[in-house]
C-alpha cells in the first residue's frame, strides 16, 4: 500500500479530491447535488483497465457528477483466494480517475466498510447458486454487502457494472429491485484485448506463455456463440465449447463452461430468447470468467 | 382486509394521504424536503396503540415531516405463526395517524416490499441467535429485510423503534451501522398499561382470564430488577425472576426468561454495566415479550 492510500486526511488540494470516511463522501456528494448534478458511480476494486475506464466514460456521458469507488473488499475473496497478493496501484489508479475526469475518488477505510462488530449481511438468492457461486463460496454475498454499503454512502442516480460479471450484474439488479434502492443499474460491454481475451485487472498475472493460453476461453465462447446463431440448441453449444477449449491446449482447470438462460441463470427452455455464454477457467493460479449474450433466432425449430 | 386498504389510488383528497407504491412514497417525501422538512419514519404492523402513538409523538417533537408505514411483513412470521389472524383495523389506524398529526401513511402492497421474483434477504448476524431468536426461526432476517426496504423507500433522517422490542431495536441499530445507513435509530419507551403490563397489539388476542395472567412477565421483571438494584448478580436475577413468575399462577409456557448485557445481548460479565431483563411467555394462544433495562450500581463487589 502506497502513503497516499494511508492517509486520512480528505485530500481537497488535489485536481481529484479522495473520500474515505463517511461524512467525506456525503459532504461531497451533497454539494454536486446542490448544485444540480446527478451523481453517477463506478464501484472498483481499484487496478483499472479500460474496462473500467469504459465504465466512468459512460457516467461521464450523461454528465453526471462521477464517483469512482476503490476498495478490495475481503468479504468477496474466499480464505484461498488472491485477496493479500490482489494488485493495488492506488496512485495509478487516482491518476488514471483524474485523467478520465472523474470527480471523486471513494477510497474507503475498512472501518468505514466494516465498522467495529460488524455482522449484517446481504445475502442474494438463487441467482448466486450457480456459475461462480459454488466455486467462491460466500462471493456474491461479499459483493452484495459491500454493494449496498456503498450504495447507502454514495447514494448515487445510477451505479455502472462491466458486463463481464455478468452474474454479479444480474444478482446486482436483483437486490437493487428487492430492496428498493432508488437506483439505475447501467450494465456496460465487456471490452477486450485486439485478439478477443476480456480486460481484467487479474490478467496482470499471467506470463507471457499463460496470457496465449488464457485466450482458450473466449475462442470456446465465440464457438458457443457460432453454434448458437447457426440455429444448435444449447446443449449442443455447450457441447462445442467444450471441444473447443480442449484443443490445442485446454486450461488448467474448467470451473465451469455453459450455456444459460440469460435472465435467469437457469438451464436455457423453449421460452429463452437470450442465452448466456459463461466460463470460469484456471490457466496457471490465475482464475479468469467471460461470457457472451446471444440473443436467439427468432424461428427455431 | 377493508376497501381502503384495497385502493391502489393515492389518496390525496384525504386529510392524511396515504402511499401505496415506492413512487408516490417517493414524491410526497421529496415535496417535504424540499419545503425544508426533515423525514421522521414509524415503521408499524399496523393495530396501533398508545405505544406507536408515543413513538409518532417523538417525531412530531422533533418538528418532523412523519412518515407511518402500516405493513403486516410476512417474512417476520414463521410458518406456525399467527400472520394470518394478525389484526388489521387499517381504517382505525388511519384514523388515529391522521389524529395524531402524522403526515404520510405510507401502506406498500405486497409487490412493493417483496416484487416478483424476490430473493434477496438482509441478515443479522449474533444479536439474532439469542433470546427470541431461537423461539422465531427467520423472524430477524424478515425485520431487517423489510426495514431495510423501507429505509430505502422513505429514506428517512431518523426512525423511531419501541424498547418493547428490545432485540429488534439492538438489531436494527447494528444493520444501520454495519450497512451505513444515514438514518438516526431512536428507540423510545415502552408503554405500560397501569397495572404493568406492556402494550402490545397483541394484547387484543387475551381473554379476561389471559389478560391477568399476563401480568405475570412484568411481576418477575420487575423483581428481577430490584434483585439487580439491591447488588445481586445477574444469575440471581435470573433465578429470582424465575422463581416470580412460577407463582401463583405460571404462564402457559416461557420461551425465555433472562437477564444479559443490554449492549450485546451476551451474559452479563464484570465489564457490564446495563442489564437487559428480558422474556418471552405464552398465555394460551398468545406470545407475549417485555424487558427492563437496568443501570447496574457503581460500586458492587
Amino acid at each position: 500500500m502506497n502513503s497516499m492510500h494511508e492517509t486520512t486526511e480528505f485530500d481537497l488540494q488535489s485536481r481529484l479530491p479522495v473520500a474515505r470516511t463517511p461524512e467525506q463522501v456525503r459532504k461531497k456528494v451533497a454539494e454536486a447535488r446542490a448544485k444540480g448534478h446527478i451523481i453517477g458511480f463506478v464501484p472498483t476494486m481499484g487496478a483499472l483497465h479500460a474496462g473500467h475506464l469504459s465504465l466512468i466514460e459512460h457516467a461521464k456521458r450523461r454528465d453526471a457528477f462521477v464517483v469512482v469507488s476503490i476498495y478490495v473488499n475481503p468479504t468477496q475473496f474466499a480464505p484461498h483466494e488472491d485477496l493479500s497478493s490482489y494488485p493495488r496501484p492506488f496512485a495509478d489508479d487516482h491518476r488514471k480517475c483524474a485523467d478520465a475526469g472523474v470527480d471523486l475518488v471513494f477510497a474507503p477505510t475498512d472501518e468505514t466498510m466494516y465498522p467495529p462488530g460488524d455482522e449484517t449481511r446481504v445475502q442474494p438468492g438463487a441467482l448466486a447458486t450457480g456459475l461462480c457461486g459454488p466455486h467462491r463460496p460466500g462471493h456474491f454475498e461479499g459483493v452484495c454487502t459491500v454493494v449496498a454499503r456503498l450504495f447507502n454512502l454514495v447514494a448515487p442516480d445510477f451505479a455502472c457494472f462491466g458486463q463481464k460479471d455478468a452474474q454479479q450484474a444480474l444478482i446486482i439488479k436483483r437486490m437493487v429491485t428487492d430492496l428498493q434502492y432508488p437506483i439505475e443499474i447501467v450494465v456496460c460491454p465487456t471490452l477486450r484485448e485486439p485478439d478477443g481475451l476480456a480486460l481484467s485487472s487479474r490478467n496482470a498475472y499471467l506470463s507471457a506463455d499463460e496470457r496465449t493460453r488464457a485466450l482458450c476461453l473466449y475462442r470456446a465462447l465465440s464457438a458457443g456463440r457460432e453454434s448458437l446463431l447457426t440455429g444448435n440448441a444449447a446443449e449442443r453449444a455447450a457441447t462445442v465449447m467444450h471441444e473447443t477449449i480442449a484443443q490445442p491446449a485446454p486450461p488448467d482447470a474448467i470451473d465451469y463452461l455453459v450455456a444459460v438462460d440469460a435472465t435467469n441463470l437457469q438451464p436455457v427452455t423453449e421460452a429463452s430468447r437470450r442465452v448466456l455464454l459463461a466460463g470460469a477457467i484456471r490457466i496457471g493460479k490465475t482464475r479468469l470468467i467471460d461470457n457472451l449474450l446471444v440473443d436467439l433466432p427468432p424461428q427455431r425449430t
